[in-house]
């Protein structure tokens, strides 16, 4: 069994998810969002920091994925999300954990079938792969994805899917 | 008299400076680089953490100042530079240090007298401001002229040359 952490990094709001994964099961632990409000970006970053350094106390995964970052068109967005994302690669590196980092289409392609999903089929999916979960926001729905995607990717290899490895 | 801590952010190589300002008297203390080898973002952020946090936790800096960052049409440098910009405003942050942040023109401005001087200047001016210093890279001249920045602009407000208020 292992207990796996997916992150989805955003300066205002970051999603997390906890399942813990064995062989092919997976079952639903946790998920939530930390927040942080528009201001001054240290004090933020660090907010953030604080918030996630009390997830992976908490429910000690065994291991982390973080979405890979969407470089777009707006600078701006660009680098904020960067600052985030620092964040979410940083914590769970401190804990000593193996990160795994995936583009948004592989996660989309693992949890529902397709690259190009829409969030309604993300979140009905991962609702239908982790029965009875409640999802805290569309971050931590994402976050989830990230985990289930991590969990599919990170199993021994005899269990691994053939052509589906990253 | 106030420890400023000056920061150039960078991936592979993220400069500091650490001088002591007592009204308009500048004396240099330390600099330095910190750096991380090209791999996995993780463990990179991760050392430059840990390399920062030795620097705060050695030098005691008072105040600290980060060069804020050029977006520029790169968006992948933009993004890296991104993630290490992050990690400096992080460290003092934990610190309970406040964190001043300047354009590099603002830095040039203030230091050299131009908003667009040449690296040559920018170095020629902080070995003048701080004599006998010896200066361990680029990065570090860079944030030694943050931290003078910031130690102009915040001396106690009969102290500023009017005018030149951020």
């Amino acid at each position: 069994m292992v207990r796996v952490l997916g992150i989805d990094p955003g300066l205002r709001n970051l999603g997390w998810g906890v399942i813990d994964a064995e062989g092919g099961r997976l079952r639903h632990v946790a998920n939530g969002t930390c927040h942080s409000t528009p201001g001054d970006l240290a004090p933020r970053l660090l907010s953030l920091y604080r918030q996630l350094w009390e997830v992976v106390e908490r429910y000690t995964p065994g291991t982390a994925a973080v979405e890979q970052t969407f470089v777009n068109k707006d600078a701006v967005a660009t680098l904020k999300l960067g600052q985030a994302r620092a964040i979410a690669l940083l914590v769970p590196a401190q804990f000593g954990l193996e990160i795994g980092e995936y583009a948004p289409n592989k996660v989309k392609k693992t949890v529902v079938g397709v690259g190009h999903a829409h969030k309604q089929q993300i979140d009905h999916m991962v609702r239908m792969q982790l029965p009875g979960v409640t999802i805290h926001s569309p971050d931590a729905a994402d976050a989830l994805a990230i985990a289930i995607c991590h969990a599919h990717y990170s199993r021994a290899p005899q269990l691994r899917v053939a052509g589906a490895r990253p």
